[in-house]
């Protein structure tokens, strides 16, 4: 059976994923659209030939019988309104990050899953789907390398535009290690703390730029992370996993190596949509055959929750130059 | 409109391509089989949950009207039969290495094709969909290196069973090093040359291995191959080309480094079905769409013709220690 | 003409220093030795065939007119003794770290040395003398990556003995990033921080294991430092400097690569004396040439002073959980 | 004792020679020195400050008693004459390569030194002194890759002037591979056979470049060259060594490692000189060293002379397009 699919939302990223399951993905199709932009959506049914009907909005899109499972990807704002429609109409529903713009929204989402009795909320944090990721995870769990102590990690930008303001090196950087970390060390924050290097002439006015996020888990392992978003030289994504015994690096990306002008090199990517770009398609996939089984797996609305809650936490950090406590409830056996 | 596949031949490859195009591809359905064993077709059928009838032979398959396109993954030895019988259908048909045992086997499809007036035919050479070979080629085309000069290469497997003989080198081993170097280089070979190294002693009696086949162009590159089907220590493919300003490697299979025990490490893969596993994905996805759009533009007959014409000359090569001509006739423009 | 040298301490390191100047170095030689025990220091004048005298303590070696340069390699609680003695007699002196072992007492030694008039003394640092960390400084200086803004370092043993408590990963195995930090980013620090990861089964009781040290430069340049001496794996030494530009990474020690037992490794050094064992030959060669031009220009009392400085900061830091100033005063002209 | 040593030829070669015993290396001074242009032997002298005498010629230097050994780095057409004279003096000797024009040259010398009844002579082949290749024969050695098969090299220059013609190629260019293979496998070269890919576009007329030649060893092993002359991208030597068990690769020298401009890259050295900078200090100063101790175990004139046979067939084999045989004597005892 083909699972028939509502998009909420037709911007980049949800013409993107409507492309995917249409071309690239199996078992699914997009047969509801809608968009605060009604032509927009009209256009994206146009361009990809779809048997899909455009919706007025949303909650309309939801309530129809037809649409087994919706995909939101709309604004940041309005995502939590419809996941918690989706909830309610007994939907399982696919959420582009952030799950909501705040914890306090998360934890609704978390208590209204709970409330209805099985998880139908998958978030759209991706990196556990990157191969490298997976490979680290698996070394990691093997006990290769022991128990886990300590992580280095970078996550650089060429640059970034003049909307791009401090705290935003939070929650729409970082936020993508504060999931997969948690996800790696299977552990929780308790606390972060930020430092501001020197500052690159490249960062514009509104933003400290690079920056260093220091996490400490409830094992006590230690985590510092680079923000580096004007790192001029490409997009890097660097996480190195200490470990009693060893240390794993997340491997790079598939590359050619040339010998030419004297310089034995590789190239390193410079569009962050280039680096986990296999991994929209394996994270979209495992939505389509979790739901097609009936138990999804992948990043549930817990992790939107924790995700939410570090950051709040890392943006106090910023501010106070203090050392932060990061006070997540205990995750339910529902979220396990 | 979904594609309907009929596959001959549900042995270790076939029954691998059913679960592809079922459970990963996009676009295609299979709804025929059959196999000289028509349990183990029966058999597949039921493990996947097939809407698909089996059929007593290939035949049979190829003439019902439901059947759009086939897959050819029998014996060997039944190839060109099939691929005759579905160009003779007008029937696109997907067929496995080699498209026929010998190269009078492949020139007769070639002809029957030309015949026929349009491609019909892509042979399982998987490499050309291999994200690294892509990534070389790319950079041939581009210029990046100047015209490429040289190519050296290897092939290693840790072992091979006893009834892997001498000339198996060339038509199970090197057979794919054959095809890809021609679509990498777009050239033809001229002559072949091959000898045989100090003998390791983990070699069987009946195979002399390691050996090094040189390979020239008709522009006069020259490619050095070693074909080392005991190396012992992993499955191994190296590819680097010369050309007249710089040099450029084939990517390692993407893997974790490891800091552990006073090594700097990462792995080899040892089992040659995980080294390309993803080309096969690509390879049977590429013929789905092709079939589609009713354009093939994968490997075709005329790699296949080559590709045995080229192996005989490198089997007669092994036999005679001379430099053995390589006379391939020009390329007609139906296959440019 | 031969430079006359007499040696302080006739332990592992001074016999290795007096070897190293019979056998390996060019310009000088041994005449005098002395230890506090006599026959080490006679042992090692046999074993060497040295045509030198032995003295009855360092006092009296300083003093012979004979001998143009001192080598201090006794137990570190000597060394601002005959350090400042030899200042007195006017004689180029190399002293092993530390320089002395409380702040207090490199500042005697800097006011000493200033009041001669000149500089006499070279510290035993000998990371600015390793090739890697050569080329490093010159990709800095070059500005290829812009101004400097961060370094990820560390610092990782196999193991340590029961005597190695936690104070010791700064005077012990942090001092020497300690100094090469600073001839680095020619920078001072302004403070230091170090918080502790959850603890390595395979440390002692006695030593807080790994630690992470972040100082704090003048220039705002933000640095963290792994230390972690019981990692199991190997002695290891990273070093990456990211600039506004890009980054640069301390090469690896030069090692084979090879492919076996499927891993593509290459080896890791495992004893601390291995891997920089070609600096301490081109450190005392140094110091020898600076002796003989009349001009040292190797590592000086302020660097002695600037690391006990900051190390005890370090300690304190330590100690405190606090983020703790660096308060070294401003480098005279002499020592530029 | 300091050895006294006497140069005969002070152009580049000889001139960086006599500095390198006076600036870097131990236990040898230069006391004599001549060159068919006085003049420039007095400017070395001048420039370096030696306390020498120009003599007129080799001859009269050789016999001067003063003189403990000598060095031959003059016109390769005089090496013979001056070796000859030189054992017959019974004084050691070290000679740049060619040891001689023509393998019957070589063969004088080996017969004289025998005569002489021990080892006198050195030949300046300096790989058996780089440190990598050190590794590499420490690792074939040791047995961790089994029994050696085969050799895949490169031997890269950025460009070469007109007056490099193709059979330069073998005498100058190969000639330390013909060593340095010899060495690492502990085996004797039985034939040679040389082809000739496309030419490179930046290649002079009279050089046909980009050259492959192919070695076999008594023991079976098989060696390929690529020798490339007009590379352009750099100086760059590649070693691997396939055995039994596994494969070991020459180390690239050491560099640093640099994130910049999307590339992840490392310098190639360009010029030749760099290359095995530090393996001429080594070299010259274990020649001190054997003489110093009355037994030379570097390279011996029986290199010399398997380099000149070997080379000699490698040239008949550039013109014969055959496969030629190498036929070199046994090895004498005296040179085990």
């Amino acid at each position: 059976m083909t699972l028939k699919i509502g998009v909420i939302g037709t911007g980049a990223i949800g013409a993107d994923h409507t492309r995917r399951i249409t071309n690239t993905l199996t078992g699914a199709e997009v047969i509801a659209l809608t968009d605060v932009n009604q032509e927009q959506a009209e256009k994206v049914k146009q361009s990809l030939g779809l048997n899909a009907t455009v919706y007025k909005d949303g909650h309309e899109l939801i309530e129809k019988s037809g649409v087994d499972a919706v995909l939101v990807t709309s604004w940041g704002g309005t995502h939590e309104e419809y996941v918690l429609a989706a909830i309610k109409a007994g939907k399982y529903v696919f959420c582009e990050k952030p799950l909501a713009t705040t914890a306090q929204g998360c934890q609704n989402i978390v208590d209204a899953e709970m409330a209805a009795g099985k998880r139908l909320v998958q978030v759209g944090f991706m990196r556990p789907y990157d191969s490298g990721y997976k490979m680290l995870k698996e070394a990691i769990d093997s006990g290769a390398i022991g128990e886990p102590l300590m992580i280095h990690a970078a996550h650089r930008n060429p640059s970034v535009p003049e909307m791009y303001i401090t705290p935003m090196a939070i929650h729409d950087t970082l936020i993508h290690e504060l999931d997969v970390f948690r996800w790696l060390l299977d552990d929780e924050y308790v606390s972060a703390q930020v430092v501001f290097p020197r500052k690159s002439k490249y960062a514009h006015d509104k933003v400290a730029d690079p920056q260093i996020v220091m996490l400490e888990t409830k094992k006590g392992t230690r985590i510092d992370v680079e923000v580096f978003v004007n790192c001029q030289y490409g997009y890097d994504i660097q996480c190195s996993v200490v470990g009693e015994e060893g240390v794993v690096n997340l491997p790079e990306p598939q590359a050619l190596s040339m010998r030419k002008n004297a310089n034995l090199g590789q190239s390193i990517l410079t569009d962050w949509k280039d680096r986990f770009i296999e991994s929209y398609d394996v994270e979209l996939q495992d939505f389509v055959n979790g739901v097609q089984a009936g138990k999804l797996t992948g990043p549930s609305s817990w992790n939107g929750l924790a995700a939410a809650v570090s950051g709040d936490a890392c943006v106090k950090a910023q501010e106070s130059g203090l050392i932060e406590p990061i006070n997540l409830p205990d995750r339910p056996e529902f979220y396990r």
